[in-house]
Formats: C-alpha cells, structure tokens, sequence
C-alpha cells in the first residue's frame, strides 16, 4: 500500500526545504518522561527536526509486535524519514546497535529482529540491487558521553538518529555487517494442502485481532473459508463495518493489509478472549 | 469564552509566517500506531505543517463526547487552524466525508453529527451572514489513491486537511451541501418551570463530571438549585477545589464553561458512580 | 549526568536559528483535551516555538513525583527551554504561580514545592553566584483575559511560557522573589550509622521501582548491603537486565542515576507490591 502518487509529487517539490523527519516507537508507555527525554536529546543535536511519535504502547519487551507496527507504518511517511525503534529487552547486553538503510527510510534500534519485516521486503523488492544496507552503530562520538546500560533509546539511539538528522553521513555511524538478526515469526505456516496456522499480529484499540494472513496472499470469499479462532469458526467476510450486524464476527480486508477478525461496534479481542500471539487456523474451502 | 485579546493582537502580526496548523481529534487511542500514520501522510503532502494532538481517548464511537471535546477546545487554536475529527463508527458506510469552514476555523471528518455545537454556535453567531460553509468531500485526487473501507483518518481526511494546509482552496474539496448533520443532544431539557433533564458530557481524569449546564445559561448559586447526581443531592457551589473540604461534592464553574460536579483531591465519576451519558435532574429553588 | 560534550557544540553553532522550546509536563492524562487546548493557546501566541511533550501522566495531585519527573529530564533539553509544570492541587487559591530561571534552563509552574530538587542543585552548583531567580508571576497581561479557577495551565501558565518563547523578557513576568517553596520530601533520611529510610520516587512502565537513593551516593555493591522493599531484602546488584536470571530481585544503577529494583522482563513493583511512595530501608554492611 504505498501513498499516492500525488503526494510523491507534491513531496519532491518541496523536499529541500523539508525539515529532516524523525520517527519514535517504543514500549516505554506514556507514565514516564522516557520519550520526552529523547525528543530533548535529539532537539539539543539536530534543532530543526520534525519529531513524531508513532507508538509508544507497543507490549512490553514484544519484538515481533513492534516490527509488525514498523512494517505497517513506515512507508506512510516521506522518504528519507528516520525511524527510531527501542524495544529493546536486551539493552545492555551483547545485542548489537543497528542502523538499516533501506526501501528509501532509514531506521535505528537493536538487531533483536525488529527490523525483520522491513528487511524481507526490501529483499523482495530489490531487483538485483544490494536490497539494504545495515551498519552496526560504533561511533561513540555519535552518542551520549555516558552509556547507561538500561536506556539505549537516550544515550545512543535517539542521538545517533539525530546526527543523522543534522546531516551526518549514514557510513559514519559503524561498520557495514550483512548478518542483522532476520527471522519469520511473522509468517503463517503452511499445515497441508488446504491448511494454514497463522496468528494475530496484535488487537487493536477497537479489539479488531489482526491477523497474519495477507489479504493479497489469501483472496477469501463467503464460503470459500473457515477461519478457527478461539472457540469460534468464522467464515464471514464483510466489506466495513457498517455492513455487519452489530456483535457479529467477520473477517474483514483491514486497513493494515492483513485480514481482522472485526465485531461491529464490539471488541472482536474480548468476545474471543484473544490478543498478540494468539494462534489461528485457516481452512481454505472447496 | 474566546482567547484573550492580547492574543489576537499576537497573532496577526506573525500570521504570515505561521506554518499551518492542522489538530487531530479521534477515539483511537494510543495502542496502535493510527495517529502517527496520519502524521505521515500528513507530513507527505504539507511538510511544513504543525500537528497538535487534541484527545486521542474520546471514547470509542460516541460522537457526542467527540463533539464536546472539539467544541471546547478548538477555539484556543490560532484562526485559520484546521482541525481534524475522525470518530467515525460509520466508515466504509454512505455517510459523507465532510469539510466546515466555520468561526475562523476549518473542520474535516465525517457527516455524523460530530460537528452539531460546533455549527449552532456558528448559526447563534452568525450576524445575517451564512453562518458556515459546508462541503462534501468528493475530490479523489486530495486523497491517498486506495481508499481503504476503515481508516478514513488515513486515507481521506488527513490528507484532505494536508491539501489545504498546503494551499489547496476550500473550494476543491467538493461541491457545498446544506444539509450537513445537526442534533441537539447537547441541550438540556425543560422538564417543568423550574426542573431540566440534563446529562453529563464526560467524566474528565480528575473524575470531575463536566454537565450539559452551561454556567452563563444556569446561573446557580448556594441554596438556590438542587441538582440530583445519581443517589446524591448536590446543593454547593465552590469557586475552586481548594476552598472545598476533602471528600466534598460539589458544583464549580469549571474552566469548560459548564457546570462540573467536582470533589477536592477526589473522583466525584468514582464517588457518584456516574460517567459520560448519564443523566442529571436540576431544580430551580424558589 | 549531563548531556555530551559533542552535542554542546553541536548546539552553540545552531543556537540562533533554533525555534524557541517549550516542554509539557502535567497531571493531566490523555483523556481530555486539556494539553491540547495548551498547545493551541502556547501556538497563538508563540506561533513558531516547538513544543515538547514530557509526561502528562504523573500520579494526580502528586508533586514529589512531578519533581522528580521534571528533575530526571530537564537537563536532557537544549540550555533555554522553558519547562512548564502543571501539577496543580492548590488551583484557585492563593498559592503562587512562578517562574524560576536556574541552570540554564527556565521553569513555570505553581509555588507549591515541585521545583524543590531543582532549586536544591541549583544551589549546589551556584559557586557563589546567585543560584537561581524566582519571580511570581504578577503581569495578567501575560495571561489569557479571563482566568479560570481551575486551569491555570491555560489562562496563565502556558501564556507566561509562550510570551517568554515569543521574546518577553523573563523580568516582565512579575517581581522577584526569595521564598520560593523548597523541600526535602527526595533525601534519604538516616536512621543509624549504617541505616537509612529512602522511599520509592516511582514505578515505571516496566515496574522498576526507582529510589531516591542516588547511585553515586550509595556506591552499593554484591554482598556490602540489604535493601529492605517490601517483604523482600535484596542483596544483588546486576549491572544490566540481561545480566539477571528471569524474575529475579536486584538492584540496578538505572539510567535515572538512582538504585533502582529491577527484574528481568518481570515487574518489580507487582512482585513486592510497592509503588511511588512506598518506604525502603537500606543497610550499609561490614
């Protein structure tokens, strides 16, 4: 789902005077001053960044979670973007700090396999080209003069971002390293011929579970499925909201690109009693 | 309540160098990563725009509560701001995408009844002239080019509003309509000559419950109203928290402009059992 | 812990095109429009400053918190920023609005002690010089025309921070003054020669419960202390999370610069059912 091509057009007009943009996305919550200490970190090194918050309630310590909420909101913003991810159990630890240039954004977080979404699609989309290029972050000089050993996202993250922002050239930051952690917790597993066990990805504000099944991959219909999640079978596809019943479950081609099991102006998460990490089974029929 | 006049005076000496404003109002909270998506797509069309967040915890789907909170807070923005609402349980249905120009501001989000205050207040203001402008939004090309059936916040209102904090004119939205929804579901009602069937708005953080019972309208003083609660009778006016004993309820003149039945250091939502919707009976005394 | 070396330079070379910086940090949640409608005033008058939000979610009506809060991450901001402070249960009454300019930075908010550990270390780094200047805040022309009894983060505290940001000199706010509220409510208190009676700043997202024993102060280490939390002593320190066996107790040198009492991806706070308030007891052994 890329953006329009209209606002590519508007944005090339205007991209030199853009200021340079930086993204946040977090487990930190909203109860502490954590994200507010890195926007005055990145500000003190790069004064004329746009700075915005894309979540801050990812679970936490949940990986696969934030690179799932990475993947679905990156590509919304202009290119050449800098997005920041801390969620980060390792902190402290050998984990290593990474910087990936890639599919026109840049990104900065521990190599703990966020990023793994980003990196699987860059390499299906890199027609012959190196799909990424992902350094490890080095450069002390980059960061903060104290490491904590518990807040990466202030001392090295949020400043080796901002350098970046101020125009720091991307090879500073470290050494080029072609083994950043990539894994596929994010795929469904194929259980036999007509069989699928996937998962969801997360439930939403509304309690709409989204699911692991991409909506191009798996073009289902009416009747031509059944989707086991908790204790119901679903078989329903609506088109929105509005065309369902009030409380009845369906499947629906969400906004995120993957199918959501969705209730109409109920909580599809509690009626199932389901969240991140839950398992489903999907039977295609006839 | 409007802005204090030195803040005009303010304003219109920068107002040719004022980057646009544009505020986003929504019940998606703060889970998932909607808001910042908008930002993206925001920041795509009209990079140089700044982003208030309003309230992204209206609860979800209540259009009334949605309305209230942009009724109370968009009259503190600069003139000119535009302010974005997405509370929309009727996505991906008939109703329309809409776009007010209205009291210096400008509104977009859907033709639900959100901006029912909003509009009397324009109409009560309006001094012979055509009090607002309306417009459906029907120009595809402002908005991104696939149009998802479930977050129009994304897709067509958020760009809607870029366009225009881009320079688009008001009038290429689409064609003016008349008949954009209004209700009153904010307006007390006369139950006798001196009783009214009210309600309350919301319950705010502190657990102060904000009434429909504007303070200009109702002008209460001790010992001449009885206001019924839930299972209490409150008779006190208090003119701030802390001329109140702890524990006490009473009703303060609060900072909304309406009547606030509020406890000192205390949740009069908790103590009452009360929240948003539920109703209050006021009496006149003698 | 104050901020790198490299990025003081980075700031000075840009300082005079910086946008002026406000921060937000407030009792206020995310539930009501109340810091929105801030940012909207602040953006009226200041219609270029940046706005920053620390936290909104501190405790309701708790100061030390907010102290604290505002203590951990002023010094993470450019030297200049105005900080404005709104944790506020004496609203209305006669306590003082002031603002303090101390260690470089400026600070708006209530005389009701929640600048007590900034005044406290900006009189420990004075060097004979004045420490600080506190004035209270007098000049309504400052503020919006009409001033609530409730909220004073609108009417007056976010206009005395975007006039400053807007060029006001700091001496117009109102006159100085010299008994601006300080207190001890942070410091260990000691109870024996190797006893002391801390406290619990607060829990954090993650449950880590952060003392007000300052690390550099309390040079802990395996086997040469007992903190007393809870029903628990602990004995360990573990230089980072990952260092620690899953559910375990210990303490940690967080990156607030306090001993913190962590464990590994498990809430510290649920597990000994303490938070912000809650008393330790430490002794220093052999």
């Amino acid at each position: 789902m890329p953006p329009a091509s209209s606002r590519k057009t508007t944005r090339a007009s205007k991209s030199e005077t853009a200021p340079p943009l930086i993204t946040l996305l977090t487990d930190f919550g909203s109860r502490d001053a954590y994200t507010g200490i890195m926007k005055g970190v990145i500000l003190g090194i790069a004064p004329d960044a746009r700075i915005v918050d894309v979540c801050h309630e990812v679970t936490a310590y949940q990986i696969p979670e934030a690179g799932f909420v990475l993947s679905q909101s990156f590509r919304y913003f202009p290119k050449g973007t800098i997005h920041v991810v801390v969620v980060d159990p390792g902190v402290g630890s050998e984990r290593r700090p990474l910087a990936v240039d890639a599919l026109g954004h840049r990104f900065i977080g521990p190599d703990n396999g966020v990023f793994s979404m980003l990196l699987r699609e860059a390499a299906a989309n890199s027609a012959g080209r190196p799909p990424y290029k992902a350094r490890e972050i080095t450069n002390r000089k980059l960061g903060l003069s104290a490491l904590s050993s518990t807040f990466h996202g202030r001392d090295l993250f949020a400043p080796a971002a901002a350098h970046l922002a101020a125009g720091a050239a991307f090879t500073t930051l470290g050494p080029l390293i072609n083994d950043a952690l990539r894994q596929d917790w994010d795929l469904p597993i194929r259980t036999g011929k007509r069989f699928w066990q996937g998962s969801v990805f997360k439930a939403d504000r509304f309690g709409n579970l989204i699911s692991n099944f991409r909506a191009a991959d798996f073009p289902l219909a009416n009747g031509a499925f059944e989707l086991q999640a908790g204790l119901e079978r679903i078989r329903r596809v609506r088109p929105h909201f509005a065309a369902s019943t009030p409380g009845e479950l369906f499947l629906l081609s969400g906004s995120s690109g993957y199918w959501e099991i969705a209730a109409n102006q109920a909580s599809a998460a509690k009626m199932l009693g389901l969240t991140g990490g839950s398992p489903l089974e999907l039977a295609i029929l006839g």
